[in-house]
This record gives C-alpha cells, structure tokens and sequence, in this order.
C-alpha cells in the first residue's frame, strides 16, 4: 500500500554543526537502506523548504508508523501523512 | 523537471450523468496519453476523495501550466503547483 | 487496518424531501450492511452537526475508497481520511 | 457518554531522555488504569505523529476534564474535545 | 452538563420574506420554550452577525443533539460546540 | 455590556512549581474579587484544556481592557473579545 | 465607544444592475446620515477589494448591532467587529 | 496616503521589568513624535491584547516602512499593512 | 509606488461561452492599455490556476484602486494587495 | 523559468548584533552577486515586515534549490516558492 508522506524539518538553530551533520548522515544511511528495501519508494525535495514529499509502500500502518518514528531526525520533523490508492486512470501497474 | 500537482475535482452536483461521464471519459483518455507520452509520471487517488496526486515531468512551467489548462475537468478542478527537485537521499538516478 | 474517516454532509436546502429521505434510507442500509460486515466497526454522531466519525476496518487503502465512494451520500459529503495504528499503550488486543 | 480526544504531544527535544522515559511510563500506566476502568475506551496512534485519538466514555464533562488533566503528559500536550452521541445508524446498542 | 454553542445563520438571500418571517417566528418560540424548560440557559447576539452564543444545561450529549438538530433553522446553520465544565476559580455554585 | 471572553493560558513548563502556584492563586483572588462585583458574571473551563470562557460585564471597552490587563496570569494569556448584544429571542431580562 | 468593524461585500453577480444600483445608493444614503450624527466616525476602502473599514463611536453593543443590521447591504455582506479602546500613547483626547 | 496597520507586540516573559519599561518608554515617545507630525493618525488600543491598530498618513510606502521598521518595539512586533483609499460615501474630506 | 496584487479569477462555469471569451478579450486589451502606460509593470500567470500575480507602478493607492475596480473581471476576481517597498540590497535603480 | 519566493526572516533577538550584522552584510553580497548574474530577477521589501518578494530565473528547479539553500540567512527564513509562466495578455517579451 502506497502512502504520501510530506515531512518538514525544523532542526534547532542553536544545534552544533557536528552534531547535525551527523544526525544528517546517520538518516541518509537509513532512508537510502529503505529505499533498497523497497520500503521508501520515492523521495523528493520541496524546493526552497527543509522538507520532502516521500512515497512509502508498505503492508501495513503499523509498519509504516515504525519506519516513520524510527527515522534520526523524526523529533525534529512534523509529519503529515495521506493515504493513496490507485487512480482507475492510471496506467501504470506497478505504480499502484 | 518535476512537479508535484494536486487536484481536487467539484462536479456540480446538477450536471447530467451522462455529461459527467462523458466529461470524465475525455479526461481519463487525455491523462492516460500524457502518461504514455511521459508527461504525467504518476497519478494516485487520495483516498475518500475525488481528488489525485500526480508528478508532472515537463520541461518548462509554460508546458506544465499548458497541460493542467487543457485538462477537461479543469474547470471543475482546484490545482496546487508545488515545485520538487531531486533529494540528495535519493538512490533513484531517475527519480529527480 | 483502522482508518479514522470524518464525514461532514451537505445536503442542498433546495433537495426535494421526499428525495432526501430515499437517500438517508439508503444510505443506513448500506452502512449497516457494512458494520454487521465488521468493515465500518464505529460510527459516531458529532454533537450539533450533521457529520459522523467513523471507524473502518479494511484490508487495503482501495477496500476503503471503494466503499466510501460507493456511500449514496458521498456527492454530499466532505471525507477525511486519517491512518491510524495500534497504540503501545493500548489493552486492547483487538482494537489494534 | 462519549468524548472523542485528539492529543499531540510535544516534549521539548531537551528533555534528558531519562525523565522523558520516566514519563512516558507513568503516562502508559495511568492510561493502562483508566483503560481497564472503562473510562478511556479506545486508543489509536495516528500514523507518523506523536499524538492519539482516544475516546473516552464518563458521566460528566468535569469527570472526563478531570482525567485529561491528571495525565502526566498533560503539560506537554495539546488537546482537542469533541463530543459524539449515538448515531441513528449504528447498529452497536453498547457503542453509543 | 453545560455545552457552549456558537451557532451562524445563513439564509439563502433568495428566500421570499415571509417563509423567513415565518422560519424566523417558529425558532423565535422553540428557544423561549427551551430557555423557560432551563435548557437554553443563555442566549446572547453576537455583534454585527447572524449569529448567536448559547449555553445549554442538557443531561447528555445525546439530548443536546436532539435539541440542536430540532431548531426551525438549524439546515441553514453552521453549529459548533463546545464542552464545558465548572472552573475552580468560579463562586457560582448553580454556573457549573 | 457584556463581553465574551476566551482566554488560553500558557505557563511555560520551566517556571518553577511553587511560582505558577502563587501565581494562579493571585489570579483566582483576583478573579473572585470580580466575580463578587458583578464584573465577571461567569467564568467556564473548558474541557481538556488550561482555557477558560468568561462572560464580563461593564461599563465600557476600556473597562474590561484595563480588567483584564490587570490578570496576574494576562502575561500568559491569549485573548480573544467577542462583543455580545441582547438577543431578541432572549427571556432573561438581567441576561441582557 | 469606538469598534472597528471591517464590512466585506458579496452581491451576487446575478442581481439586476438596477437593484445593485439602488441598493449602493440607499446604502450610502443611510452610511451618510449615520456618518453626520457622528455613529459612523471614519469609513475607508480596502484596497482592490468590495471591502471597507469602518470605526463606529456609539453608546453600546445594542445600539452598534442595531446600526449595522439595519444597513441595506447588511444581507450581502460579512462583518467582523472588533472592540477598541483608548491607546495609552495617543496624544488625541477625542480619538478615544 | 492611508495605511491601516495593526502591530501584535510579543515581548519575552523573561525580559527584565526595567529593560521593558524603558523600551516601551521610547516607544511612546517615538510613537507620539510621529502623532505631532500627523504621520501616525490614529492609534487604538485592541481590547484585551497587547496590540494596537493604527492609521498612518505619509507620502510613500517606503516612508511607511521606514517608520515602521523604526520603532523600537520593532523586533518583538507581528505588523500587518493594509492599504486604504477615500471610500466614495465619505463625508470627512480630510479623511482620505 | 509598487503594490504587488494577486488575482484570483472565478468564472462561473454557467457563463455562456461567447459571453465569457468576451470579457476575456476586453480584459486583455485593457490590461495591454495599463502595461503600455506603465501601470501595470509586471503580469504573470499562477501555474496551474486561473490567477496571476501582477505588479502595479502607481501614484497613490486611490489610483490602484481605480484602475482594479475597472478591470472587466473585477466581479469575478478575488483581489490581494501587498504593499511594497525598495529593497535596501537591491541593485535595480529602477525596481523600486 | 521564472518563480515566485517570499522570505520570511526570523532573527533570534538574542543573536548578537555584530552577528547579525555580519549576517546581514554576507547575505546582501551574495543576493546582488545573483543579481548581476541575472538569476534573482526582482527583490522588493514587503511594507512592515523583515520579509520580501523576489523573482528568481533559473533554469532548472534544482538551480533554485541551491540559489535558495545557499543564502546566508536560510536557517532563519520561511521560505514560500510558486512557479510561475508568461502570462497570454503580457506585453513584455521578455518578461517570461
């Protein structure tokens, strides 16, 4: 099941740069392991904005709520999520 | 370039069935070519709702805004452009 | 899988009664039929408003489209759909 | 009667985790109580968020303000109360 | 049980002066009846609106329900409620 | 003239305990006081929240500004004034 | 008492250009006289908008709410009344 | 020019009593300067807030910004501009 | 003087078509007529939306107005003023 | 391709003012150097407020993102983009 995530970061300005940077490393090995797995389809940056529109295709909510709040940065995100289904117009198979 | 496009979809409840399928029929044939021809990358249907998320890859706003206009159920659509650019997370070489 | 649907209704003051009516009859039947199903597993009435919350048990995100796109009110309502999960602090087994 | 509550809960990020622990416990706890006292029926996570959608089932307002109150994370939480009554179409006698 | 309720009037400006004369006369004497029984406790105008601010004193929400959704004008109203309970700081001992 | 009052309050979770507790009692003497002149008719909690709706009766804007201004708790407070007028349905004369 | 009231108007693009006409003029005759007993301190366009805002100087709630509900535009339009007091900084006794 | 703008003032809780005294103190004194001149035409108080709507007359939009941007409060101010014209059913010719 | 202007058009999908592409055709011309006195310095289409953002080079706000108000599709525009101002960093001398 | 960006500062009022400064005066070199190289197209101050709008030429989304990700002040803004296209009524050729 397909579900449209948008998550905006708001890291405290007063955070140590090395801290971040590796709190930004640390969720780019995780989110790119994800995507590996097919779990985080598909990832997109809002443009000008801390944030991203992501697609998740997993088995269940709870699988997705615990790939959400296992994510490094999820104390600092505020998270809407969406649940999609497939358009009757689509024509791609796969794309759900 | 990709953008990500949300439509919402308010047919007047008075409008004649036929004319409503018939209006639904021509746009699902005018979607369903610009998503042979590449344009219109994905379409999901937000569930409970007569509304969709798309990704539109297009080569200028010009093309984009053309395309959403020509849409027949236009009209009767609400429509929000937000502009997406690739993440540096992403392992989709063609995901953008 | 539970997801926590909000109907708001919106009935034209111009429809007929007669014609109101039929219409809330046979969206009962067809909503009861779902809940002896165990798909609508709650429905509640918002105080001072012609809304509900509604509680629905489906195997996918599609189950629930089609069965909220197939409610006889749906031209009429406003649905928000909201995914919802098991709660680690819940005792109950079964209310996931 | 029935009171549907959404609670978002926001604990400042510089919280040391041991008393965000601790507190998190005695929450689980007292929600564990009220949960099998009957008084707090149902309890959903909502995905991708730190916040809940509870409903709880008391004999007055004040009953139902005095136990969102005592909640050891109530001063870390916004919340929202709405009241819900019976519906005409539930088929659920004990549901309310 | 005390509920405030902010209720904001919309009759369609096409409706012919004596159906909302007529309309206006039968809600005028439901309230008094309600306010003389003690369950409209208080009925105020707010300045410059078609618009009121009430408390009802009801014995369960179900009641409040059936209160609201019997007023004359109540399908050209949008209605918000509100539960309310004793403050500590109140020395009105029949006020709740 | 009355006036419909809401207040929200919000002590920040770092104050010292026995400073927000001198504080509100200060606040409720203060209030009681007013209550007792008939300047602050009522004075409601609202449920699931550190809110309050109050009915304030005086002579004039500047009244009830420099009334509430005086709040120990004011510095903390978001308020929002509602003007409210005699409502012709009323029966309550001294309700005006 | 000073309020400022902010007045959008919405006529329907329906209504005869004869019966706006007449309406506009009755509403500007009414606005003048009320503007010459001095009830209708100041009276400014908004910018690009069917809008203006206004600054009422009556004795009471009642007698604003009575003034604006009278006015022959009150049908089409949507009002927002805010209270305003004498600004401890003002150096003009008469401007409240 | 008019220009109708209302100032929010958010000053931090922990700001020294004697550090916000004296700033408020210049701003009177800056505020009532610019009176004299009859660049700032009105100015109330919004009853219950800490904020103020104003009327300012000056020959620019920059000048509007630079007086506005010069007020010592400045930094601790949410400002809303909105621009004014002469209302066509005015009778005050000097009040634009 | 810059005032940075959005404007939302809605025209109402009963419109005749030949009624419709007039006032789209008289619109134009007397956008053209403002663009080549300099007026209407800047003109652009919203992507995605029935709505452009504009920017307008006028003496005083009166004359904006005017010159909005006369617009064709002024009864079908949602109209948006922003005052503007030089930017201090900006290398434009002519920009304002 | 041309897009719309309103940024929205927030300085903390604790950050030092040679920092600031600083800030400011890096900021104000970086924005004029796309100035002249024609990416950031128009930069106006929005009245009243530590915010502007500016016109951005880039040839790509991802372009953008960096311009916008890259400026000195981005941790402290609210950054808002909309795509925008030549409108068919405009006479600037070359103002896309």
């Amino acid at each position: 099941m397909l579900f449209h995530v948008r998550m905006n970061v708001n890291l405290p300005t007063s955070m140590p740069a090395d801290e971040a940077a590796q709190l930004k490393q640390t969720e780019k090995e995780f989110s790119q392991r994800l995507q590996r797995e097919g779990k985080w389809r598909h990832l997109w940056r809002i443009a000008g904005q801390y944030a991203n529109v992501s697609l998740f295709d997993v088995d269940s909510v709870d699988e997705l709520h615990a790939l959400l709040t296992a994510l490094p940065l999820f104390p600092y995100m505020q998270v809407e999520v969406m649940a999609l289904c497939r358009h009757p117009s689509s024509i791609h198979e796969d794309d759900r």
